[in-house]
C-alpha cells in the first residue's frame, strides 16, 4: 500500500477517535478503520471506558468476513487482560487479519510493544509509526497519564487587552468574550475530566462549569474542583447546592467533621501533591484550570502546566489587571483569532 | 460589460493605484487600465506628485488608438486646473474614450462630480460606484485630508501579554517582535507621512523610524516628528544628529533662539492644534504615532486617533505596564494572527 493511502486511513482513525473526545477517559481515543480490496469495509471507534475497543467496533460492524484484511488502527491493540474488556490483539489473530497499521504504540506499560509482538508472531505484518505525531497529539493527555502520578493540566483564563482578568457573571462574560470564544471554552471543558477553580472566583463569579453552547450528545457533565478555605465558600453557590454531587472540595483538614463525600483533605502546601491525590482518588487524568489568578499563579509557579490557554479581547477594561508571577519562557506559544479576539496557545517545550 | 467583468478591470485598477502607496502624498491613489475589444489594451497608475496621473499614463501605455475605448479608473478623473498636470477629463474627451467606469467620486471640492459632468456633458458614457468601498478604504487618507483640516491619525503600539510596553532598542525589539510583526510595523511607516514619537521614547529608544524588512523601491525616508521639551532631548540621537533634516522638532516657543529650522514651536495644550499646524506647515496628510504611552494617552483622549494597531506577542515581561486612560468603544476591533504575535486593529466607527 502506497503512503498517501496509508495516511488516509489512518487520517480516517483518528477522526473517528476524535468523534469521543472527552468521553473515554481513562482509555486513550482510539479509531479504526477495515481494509478489503482498496475499500473501507468497516469502521469503529471506542465511545467510553467499559464499551468495546475501536478495532472490536470495527471488525463488528463489517458486512462481509474480514478473514485476510488489513486494519488500520491509531493505537497499537491491547494484548493485556486485566481490564474491562478482552484483548483486541488475540481477537485480530483469531478473526484472521492479515495485515495491521498502527500509529503509535500503547504507552501503557502493560502493552507497549507486546500487542505488535503477539500480532507479528501469529504471521501477522505490522507496520507501525503511520501519522505518528497525530496519533500522539490526540493521545496527549493518555500519555502524560501513564508515563506520570500527575494528571495533564491545561490553565485557561481570559483577559481585557490591558490584562483585566475576564470573570464569569453573566454581564461581564458579556463584555469580554464574543461567540467565537466561548465556543473555544466549553470545547475545552468538554475535553478535559474535570474544571477546577478557586475559593475566590466560586464566590465571585458563582460559575456553573458545565457544557454549553458546543455539541455534547454524551451528556458530559465535568467533575467540577473547589479549592480553599471551606468555611469562606459561599454555600449557596450553584457548585455547593444543586451540582454539588459533581463537585469535589478540596480543603483543609481541620473540616473534617463538617463534610464527608467528594472531598479531598490536604494540608499540603504544594498544589502538585493536590493534583496526585485528584488522580488517585477520584480518577482525574485530565484538569482544566479556570481561575482565579492566585490558583493560576500557584499551578504555573509549580510548573506544572502542560497547556495554556489565554483569550484576549480588543477592549481596555477597568478592573483588577492579573499579575503573572512567572515568565512563559518554558512554553512554544501560537496564536490564533477568534472573532475579534484572540487566542495564545501555549504547549511546554 | 457585465457586473464580474466591471469588478475584475477595478480590481485591477486598484491593485495598479496600491502600487504607489506611500508615494503619491498629497494626492490620491489611482490606477487606470484602458478595455478595447474586451481587451486590456493600456494600464497607468500615479506614481507620486508632479508625475502624470494614471488615466495618462495608461492612455500613454497604449500601442494602439484608444477612440473609441473604454477607460477604469478608481477614482473621477480630474477636471480642475491650478495644479501641477494638465486635467484628465479633458484628456479623454480629446482622446475620443467613449465609456468610463468610475471607482469613486473625487473628494476634492475642486473636483466633486464635476469631472464626471465634464465627459457626460461631451457624450462620454459615465458609471460611477464600482467597488466603491475599496475605492473608498484605498484612498481613505486623501478623503479625511479633503473633509478635514487634520491629518489621518494612526496610532501604533507593540506589547506584551501582560500589557508591558515595548521600546526600540534592538535587544528588546528581538525579544517582542517576531518577523511577521516588524514587517506589519515598517509597512505602516512606508504608507504615512510622518511617524511622530514623544522626548522619552527618543530619549530612552533612540530609534531611526526608517523603512526596513519591507519594499521600500521609492527610497521613501519618511519625516519623523519629535514632541517635547528641546532640551530634555537627547541632541546625540540618531534624529537629531544624522537625521536632523528629515526631523521636525515641536517644542516650545522658549527655544525660539535655539531652533530655526524644521521646527513648530507651539504652546498649544492640545495635540489637535499641532496636528493641523503640522499639516499646514509641513504637508503632513498622514501620521504615524509610534509612541510612548504619553503622546498616546494624549492623541487617543482627545479622540484624534482614526486608526490604532497594537500588536501583542505571547510573552510576559518585566516592565513599565502601559496604562491606556480611555477605553476604545468608539472603535471597532479585528484581529489578525502575525506568526505567534497578534494584532488588533480599530478602526474609528
Amino acid at each position: 500500500m502506497n503512503y498517501a493511502d496509508q495516511e488516509a486511513y489512518m487520517r480516517e482513525c483518528l477522526s473517528l477517535a476524535a468523534q469521543a473526545i472527552g468521553d473515554t477517559s481513562p482509555n486513550p481515543l482510539v479509531g479504526a478503520v477495515i481494509i478489503k480490496n482498496d475499500k473501507i469495509i468497516g469502521k469503529g471507534y471506542h465511545h467510553k471506558s467499559g464499551e468495546p475497543h475501536a478495532e472490536v467496533e470495527a471488525i463488528n460492524n463489517c458486512n462481509e468476513s474480514v478473514e485476510g484484511a488489513t486494519l488500520f488502527c491509531n493505537l497499537e491493540p491491547c494484548c493485556h487482560t486485566n481490564k474491562k474488556t478482552p484483548p483486541c490483539a488475540q481477537f485480530l489473530v483469531e478473526k484472521k487479519i492479515a495485515e495491521v497499521y498502527i500509529g503509535m504504540l500503547d504507552p501503557n506499560p502493560a502493552v507497549a510493544g507486546s500487542g505488535v509482538e503477539l500480532l507479528k508472531s501469529q504471521g501477522i505484518k505490522v507496520h507501525v509509526g503511520i501519522l505518528e505525531d497525530q496519533a500522539r497529539e490526540l493521545n496527549k493527555v493518555f500519555i502524560k497519564n501513564m508515563a506520570s502520578s500527575l494528571p495533564y493540566v491545561h490553565v485557561k483564563w481570559a483577559q481585557s487587552l490591558n490584562g483585566v482578568f475576564a470573570s464569569y457573571p453573566d454581564q461581564d462574560r458579556l463584555m469580554l468574550s464574543n461567540n467565537d470564544s466561548l465556543v473555544y471554552g466549553h470545547k475545552l471543558r468538554k475535553k478535559y475530566d474535570a474544571i477546577m477553580i478557586g475559593r475566590e472566583t466560586l464566590n465571585l463569579d458563582n460559575p456553573r462549569l458545565n457544557i454549553r453552547y458546543v455539541d455534547n450528545q454524551s451528556m458530559k457533565n465535568p467533575l467540577k474542583v473547589i479549592i480553599g478555605d471551606y468555611e469562606m465558600m459561599n454555600k449557596e453557590s450553584t457548585l455547593l447546592k444543586s451540582e454539588r454531587a459533581m463537585t469535589v472540595i478540596v480543603t483543609s483538614s481541620k473540616y473534617e467533621k463538617l463534610i464527608h463525600d467528594n472531598v479531598l483533605f490536604s494540608d499540603a502546601q504544594s498544589i502538585k501533591e493536590i493534583f496526585q491525590a485528584l488522580k488517585t482518588k477520584f480518577g482525574i487524568q485530565s484538569l482544566l484550570i479556570e481561575g482565579g489568578m492566585k490558583l493560576i499563579n500557584s499551578v504555573l509557579s509549580e510548573n506544572l502546566a502542560d497547556e495554556i490557554s489565554v483569550l484576549v479581547s480588543p477592549e481596555i477594561k477597568q478592573g483588577k489587571v492579573f499579575k503573572l508571577e512567572q515568565n512563559l519562557n518554558q512554553y512554544k506559544a501560537q496564536s490564533k483569532t477568534l472573532g475579534n479576539n484572540v487566542v495564545f496557545e501555549y504547549r511546554k517545550i
